[in-house]
């Protein structure tokens, strides 16, 4: 597995390469991945302290693991996926299930989604309390829905919110977690310091002041925000997500989060948002990737945006590394459709890869070549990767270059991996 | 104004043209459409009894003369839409506002969204209770995220969703509506039957044939339907919604819909999703036509193919009608993402204008050109539409061909409407 931190012209000529194989030669029932498959997570983008950077590591770390496992055991992607998110659900440093960050009114209300390449189908979940693990309702939403029809013909719901999703996962064996025992003494006193700085700043902020500023830019130093707490290195902005591919090929691709600190109660960030938090679409044709994308970031901007699809789409160039740099300026940091925001804030974490592995023209080239790459426009953002051939998974924290103004530059990266091929 | 039913070659070269200015002359200050703006209506796609014919137009034509009341008076798209759709909501003939589907649990809990072409700003509220009007609440999420960043930094929401999304509207001055009020003895007699079928069904598909009846096609005739019941004429499937272009060439769109009958608590359908339930986008330049869509039916089917979105984008084509056929019978009945689908069911109505619209090669063309369409799979859909300069709407059913298959074939018409103009 290669690095593609600063790629070299080889190592770019190799993420710039198309599928190899005859377009008029259809062996995609013969594909098949020998070896395992892949897996690539993210801790949210963000801002990382050093100080924290160890943890976040190793969560990742700990995710791609659980995603291997369940991939040499021969579960789908889905399942891979799901089990990489549970892991990244479960940490406290995360900003998702365990230790999410409290809304408004000091609670948890969690967003998550799934979806599955080969089938396209999609659960998803928006401010859902007391679930430890909204990314299991989400999938579990994405499998009932894929058995059809309900009684009297109703169609099965692919996004529940609220209470009401709540229920459904209960009556659906999801446990329930109480509320107090998924926040943190972390997340709570991060609560109790933003609260404070709210209450300050809307003392300042009072009247027509108000109006005032709250029509400035975010760039104003007078007010005291709730971002500078992040940029202080205390907090995570937003979101843990993973994508995979497993040994048929499919892709699928998840993405979970507590949402924005101090959000208003039954605020849904893009982590719930179809074609923003995450898309997954198996290729359909010889001429096509395969493409998997999570991201993470602040909510109302990759729902605009419609990031995770848009990068997907994009996916489908030539030149993968070029195709998404491409995304990430034109259509997130200079998009239309954010054209009055000073600061553009997400990552993306993005995998393809071309169906049909196997139908190679020489026995020497190993097996498919799967494209992983990750871009932020936010501080810092804490990725990990691991094939099934991987004794251990790599994890990284990229950050924006020196001098480089979070949510106006971006970073780009990323890496081939191929994978080794049993051909039946 | 033209209908255009069955148009003719002439008709059809009308629909087909292009902006019909040079390319490299900008004079989109300059633009102004004279007399008022353009508006469309549906009051949702499903099946509308030729019993209540009367009822379905008249509130179309009740809510057109609203849009273009606030057209007239000045008021930009975004304001006319909204009137349309509080007007749409108030029938209690319906799904949507006053007279929604009930919940499995007998509650009303409904979705809306609304979008401005200029800005691109979009707000949009899932699952909320207890608000007569929740069109209002997205409104009102979408101007109060045009004014800029909360105190500390924080990002307005654009999507709000149950309890939360009600408190929020309370405290933003949107009036309270008990439920039982919302309720109609047409609603509430509908959930009643429904249940009893649902119970039926229930009682037949037990233990092992439950599991292998849900994975049957909804075609089963054994299987006593909901969807019948609308069949036979009960009952309007789904959603309402508006599109229009306002006397600066501004577009925008809304959609509002009780969901569907006997829906989980906690679902949440197009009508609440970005891209899925409307899509407003004015033209950035010279080359692009402004669009605005919004879209009816099964919201899961409308949500997993995000039909507004895949619409208004189909809609740079050159020839309208040619465009929205193909996007419904490529991107909609022959989804790749409903494959396992025997029924796709959903309706939209489209507009699109050019947005430099003065700048006329000759004084005799009066104005430019608006064109609108409808298309649905289900068995029928009921539209208005209206100009400022009638003095009326025009309203009609329209239903698929005779012989024909509910979400399997479709039906499409529209018309053009030359707005007069005058230049500044």
């Amino acid at each position: 597995m290669e690095s593609l931190q600063n790629p070299t012209e080889e190592q770019q000529a190799i993420l710039s390469k198309t599928c190899p194989w005859p377009n008029n030669q259809d062996s995609t029932n013969n594909c098949k991945l020998g070896a395992g498959g892949f897996v690539l997570v993210h801790a949210g983008a963000g801002y990382h302290s050093e100080s924290k950077a160890k943890e976040y590591k190793h969560v990742c770390k700990r995710a791609c693991q659980q995603a291997v496992d369940q991939l040499k055991a021969g579960a789908l992607a889905v399942e891979a996926v799901a089990a990489a998110l549970v892991e990244l659900e479960n940490s406290p440093f995360t900003n998702a299930g365990m230790g999410s960050n409290l809304n408004l009114s000091g609670e948890i209300e969690c967003d998550a989604s799934i979806m599955e390449g080969k089938s396209l189908h999609y659960g998803a979940v928006g401010a859902i309390s007391g679930i430890k693990n909204p990314v299991l309702v989400a999938k579990r939403l994405l499998s009932e829905a894929q058995k059809g029809k309900l009684s009297a013909g109703r169609i099965p719901p692919c996004f529940l919110v609220g209470r009401g999703a709540h229920d459904w996962a209960i009556s659906h064996d999801v446990p329930p977690c109480p509320s107090e025992k998924m926040a943190t003494k972390f997340s709570l006193s991060a609560y109790k310091r933003n609260k404070r700085k709210m209450e300050i700043a809307e003392k300042m902020d009072t009247g027509q002041n108000q109006i005032k500023r709250r029509r400035q830019s975010s760039a104003n130093k007078n007010i005291s925000s709730l971002s500078a707490v992040q940029e202080n290195g205390s907090e995570c902005l937003d979101t843990v997500g993973a994508v995979v591919i497993d040994l048929q090929g499919n892709v699928a691709a998840a993405v979970s989060s507590g949402g924005l600190a101090m959000k208003h109660p039954g605020r849904v960030g893009q982590a719930a948002h179809y074609g923003c938090g995450c898309w997954a679409e198996n290729a359909r044709n010889m001429n096509q990737y395969s493409t998997a994308v999570s991201t993470s970031g602040c909510g109302e901007h990759l729902i605009r945006t419609m990031l995770a699809r848009e990068c997907a789409t994009s996916m489908q160039s030539e030149d993968s590394h070029q195709a998404l740099l491409e995304a990430m300026q034109n259509m997130f940091i200079g998009s239309p459709f954010l054209a009055n925001e000073d600061r553009v804030l997400g990552g993306v974490i993005v995998l393809r890869c071309c169906r049909c592995a196997e139908s190679q023209p020489s026995p020497n080239i190993q097996g498919p070549l799967v494209e992983f790459l990750w871009s932020h426009t936010t501080e810092s953002m804490c990725v990990g990767y691991m094939s099934a051939q991987d004794s251990k998974a790599k994890t990284h924290i990229s950050r924006l270059p020196p001098g480089t103004i979070p949510g106006q530059s971006l970073a780009i990266e990323g890496g081939v991996c191929r994978l080794m091929s049993t051909v039946d």
